[in-house]
């Protein structure tokens, strides 16, 4: 641990990033009919709705796990109202807000295994949930353009 | 500035970071047959080709921008072989690991404007580089998928 590390990003601005991230990723869901967010696919792939719901299960769960050393994984993923899948990604964001600070600095840099099995430095476990809702977002895309509905930019993150 | 600002991650690390995605990057172009690469779509979205070169004009002149101030940005997209694509990744990584080292570390918390006309801190301008190829490689996943292909996992890096 160097505490004289030059930061590429501060804690504080990540947080701000993955925020943005997840404002337009609250936006894909609600581009979604209500009919097709649990059902529609391509290729046999997951609907967007499930994959929503595994981005709402590891966000805060990382966070706390980083926080106290307690891992634990929510797994349900299975159909709701997409009303109800904003409200959960609502709450999210309020945890995540609330959570973040807690998080001593010194440890974005340290390695951890988290939920007993992902053994990483703490700021590449962060950036892998970030990442993976990029990734799945980026799917989301494709399934609303092929449902002929024209998705969010991808630039807005207001 | 704040020289003693916390670091959430290391520049040396992000740039680790960044590479372990263009390796997966990589394997997503390898994996299309050369005559869907620049051919394949859905819902009237780019073709992965198109995207990949995107990707590949995109970064190497941000860094090179970041160095110098000088913004200078390639717009060549045209259908190649596969190939020719993946030389043109090859020479992008190597380009890459050169010139990284070469920003000044205060810098990636400094506020810059890229390209003539995209404001904001250094790392957030990096980081919007990364999660473009990230959320377009999200769609080449599903055209992979559609075309009956299996994509590479997306957790490994290697």
């Amino acid at each position: 641990m160097d505490a004289t590390a030059k930061a590429f990003i501060t804690p504080d601005a990540l947080l701000a990033h993955w925020q943005g991230h997840r404002r337009l990723t609250r936006r894909l869901i609600d581009a979604f009919p209500d009919e097709e967010l649990f059902t529609f696919s391509i290729g046999g792939m997951r609907s967007f709705g499930e994959l929503a719901m595994e981005i709402v299960n590891m966000g805060v769960p990382m966070v706390q796990g980083a926080i106290s050393g307690a891992w634990d994984a929510p797994t349900s993923r299975e159909a709701r109202p997409k009303q109800e899948v904003l409200r959960l990604w609502d709450e999210t964001t309020a945890k995540l807000e609330a959570l973040w600070p807690q998080i001593p600095p010194e440890r974005f840099l340290e390695t951890l295994t988290a939920f007993g099995q992902y053994t990483d430095a703490l700021h590449n476990l962060i950036l892998y949930v970030i990442d993976n809702e990029i990734h799945h977002r980026g799917q989301g895309y494709v399934y609303l353009r092929a449902l002929e509905i024209t998705p969010p930019p991808f630039y807005d993150r207001s």
